[in-house]
């Protein structure tokens, strides 16, 4: 397989997950640290891959009838503090800017760490009737959270990311739309990252500042640690009521409209790199590689060889792959390694011998599998490998996911698992945050989320006893 | 044509150009002003045209082997420092960060206003060897610029742009990516926003703070000012100087590479506003129209009537087109003002009438002309169409642009000029900063750049009279 002098520099996931993620990200070429602490340079093969994830988002998102828009980067101070469990949950965490040139500003302004309070603003100008309603808006831009502890993708002061922000006439239309977003999320998840979630709604504690009710998607990286990988919140009319946004009705009366807001980021890379990664590094699903297929040339001095290699190139092109020859100088052995570390999920090796019997070598990145396959047609061949890594990655992601969940019905299981394993345990909950305290503080475990498909697998809570009214998914998270 | 009541909310062009231009801005939907003053609100409309621009001209860079990356937001204050000229354009319109979260930071940051600082600190840690050459990097972000006087898309304390950086082995090689991203910018106002400009370098009077060349395309607004539409700046080594980028070339030797930057911006919207723009509101170039086609439903409460609408957007969005159907309850002719007003470039009105023909009516916004076509067959009709509104409104930019440019061969005829007509006037100049500080204070105009196609149309400097060196474009500028 790859070149062993590559490899060597990347650590083991099994002796230390956490220095395996850093390095892959750096030998991956995603990332680069920069002068600023926790902010950090994407490089082309990072952010080619978040340019995949918006286009295809994005997509999906204009086809429930969502438009783009583009509020301000810059929140007043008094804007902020409009409402006060949101200022309460940001304010400690905001980058403030307080001079503009050579002058001090008369009211300092805080770099958004997220936009409610700004679309509230927005929407007390737009919206005065039932006609002007619903909004359905979104933004794809930067946000800024000055965090302590940063991680490339994870958590860092200024991360990328969309903001939805809708505005309706109902109770109802605004929890339909709450929920219609997390079933993208969760439908983006699985057919385009290959990573399987589960959908569920937070407990109070774990909820957003200022909702009412927070939904999310939550996966398993390959260490058993959770991720939320996508938030959709509604706001009912809380945020209505603290801006002062109000319509006509049909009926001629004055109503407060109701707000919901839902988000992912670039954490999402976060979670391909966690969900699918190796030991030999990155291993990207084949609908966000940017490289989907590379081609690499054998004796490439060789006359036939690089036309060959051009050719197939053009073939996998015209099908409307995205395919690079690598004709470096570099030994083949180098740039098998190379391909590997980036997550490349089709080689193509093709030499003298290959051209003479018509035939190229397929390796997938996901399995190491190698098979020969004819040079007619092989763009076909291509397509077809290409969608059953897609569908295999996610296949195994789930096993994998699956494996590491495990159900405990009483206090003690519950903390022998998560003495012994990492991973989700669904368990119940009487609903009372005193137990979520208690769990936080003994196992250091979080309540993920009460998943949508409720099952009722004791009757007891897990850590109190007393009557269970939710089954949880509880894990250690990112 | 349009219904009265929405048309007369608009400013005549004629009576207040300033005010036309905010009212479209306003009425057609595109922006809202925010609490922040000096940035506001791309709302869809807005927004969409600016999404229209920016998958165009992404192609194009990518076509020619540009790589998007993404670069923080913040540059430390000791890092903008490095390069003086650079430091003195910019720190006096900045905005600072002090404060994160609860602390004041060590170093203040200001928020980018331009991201040289920063691709340096980058390519300082990239770049060690000719094989780390070329790199053609892009990013698509917000910069932020603490302006005094503001106008929407023309000049916004916030605003969006594309900011291209590379850094290359000769300077050559930087000099030749310079010039052809200076032609892809031109290319694509003429191509895509159907914008004539004119090509040339800035004097050093008007060069961009730290380039040793600044390119630039200029465009000529309805009431006969300049905008600089976009610019290219060859940097030499200077910034590699100031920041210590060094690289070892093949003959094994240190040595410092060369940079360039190159930008567009949303200003690019102000421009298609106010060269395409009338008094009945917008104008878009279809290759940039959020919408292309409107389709009003006549008597559409007959029967068979919206059904034939929606007959038609579908022929046309099979086509590819953009195309919506306006089936709300408002009258025809308030549809009509609606759709001129957003610059929707073809208005397809179908009735009973037509229906029972076989015909609908085509109205062009660009001429307000009317023509009956086939239903059968509409989509490639309307496809022409298209084409050819795209190619007439570039067409008659150009004639305009020319009917307003003048020429000058002394003193008097340049002022005598200046003094009647607003426009771009070509005359002489010896080369000396003192004759453009002349210029500017006595007729508030500014010398626009040398455009690359050079004359000879006299032997003396317009100002002072000394021996000509260059021909120079001269305007009042936006």
């Amino acid at each position: 397989m790859g070149d062993k002098k590559q490899v060597e520099q990347i650590t083991s996931m099994e002796v230390d997950f956490a220095q395996w993620y850093t390095d892959v990200v750096k030998k991956a070429d995603l990332i680069d640290y920069t002068s600023v602490k926790g902010c950090m340079v994407f490089k082309p093969a990072g952010y080619a891959i978040w340019e995949l994830i918006q286009k295809q988002m994005d997509e999906r998102f204009k086809a429930t009838g969502v438009e783009n828009v583009y509020l301000p980067m810059f929140i007043p101070e008094s804007l902020l503090e409009k409402e006060k469990d949101h200022v309460e949950g940001f304010a400690p965490e905001v980058a403030w800017v307080t001079h503009g040139g050579l002058q001090p500003l008369q009211e300092r302004m805080c770099v958004r760490p997220t936009s409610e309070t700004l679309f509230c603003d927005f929407y007390k100008n737009e919206v005065h009737s039932y006609r002007d309603l619903p909004k359905v808006y979104n933004q794809w831009c930067s946000v800024v959270r000055w965090e302590k502890e940063t991680r490339p993708f994870l958590r860092s002061r200024e991360f990328l990311w969309q903001e939805g922000h809708t505005i309706h006439a109902t109770a109802e239309e605004a929890e339909e739309r709450t929920i219609r977003m997390l079933n993208l999320y969760a439908q983006f998840c699985e057919e385009i990252l290959a990573i399987p979630v589960i959908k569920g709604r937070k407990t109070d504690k774990e909820k957003f500042a200022g909702a009412e009710a927070t939904y999310t998607i939550e996966a398993l990286m390959h260490d058993g640690k959770a991720l939320q990988s996508g938030t959709s919140h509604n706001f009912g009319d809380g945020f209505a009521r603290a801006f002062d946004i109000q319509f006509t009705d049909k009926d001629n009366t004055l109503k407060y409209p109701f707000q919901t807001s839902w988000g992912t980021t670039t954490r999402l890379i976060g979670a391909i790199i966690m969900v699918h990664g190796d030991d030999n590094g990155l291993v990207l699903p084949p609908k966000v590689a940017p490289t989907q297929a590379v081609i690499v040339p054998i004796r490439q001095q060789q006359e036939g060889v690089l036309e060959a290699a051009e050719g197939i190139r053009k073939a996998l092109v015209d099908k409307g792959f995205r395919v690079k020859v690598d004709d470096t100088d570099k030994s083949p052995g180098w740039k098998f390694a190379e391909a590997e570390m980036r997550g490349i999920p089709v080689r193509v090796e093709i030499g003298p011998k290959d051209i003479e019997a018509g035939k190229a070598v397929l390796a997938r990145r996901d399995t190491g599998e190698k098979t020969e396959c004819a040079i007619d047609g092989i763009a076909d061949t291509v397509e077809k490998l290409l969608d059953k890594i897609q569908k295999d990655m996610l296949e195994r992601a789930r096993q994998r996911r699956d494996l590491q969940t495990y159900t405990a019905t009483s206090k003690e299981e519950f903390e022998k698992i998560f003495s012994e394993k990492t991973g989700f345990v669904r368990a119940m909950w009487c609903g009372d945050e005193a137990c979520e305290n208690e769990i936080k503080e003994k196992l250091s475990v979080t309540s993920r989320c009460m998943p949508f498909e409720q099952e009722k697998i004791s009757d007891k809570c897990v850590c109190c006893g007393k009557e269970a009214k939710k089954l949880v998914y509880w894990g250690k998270a990112y």
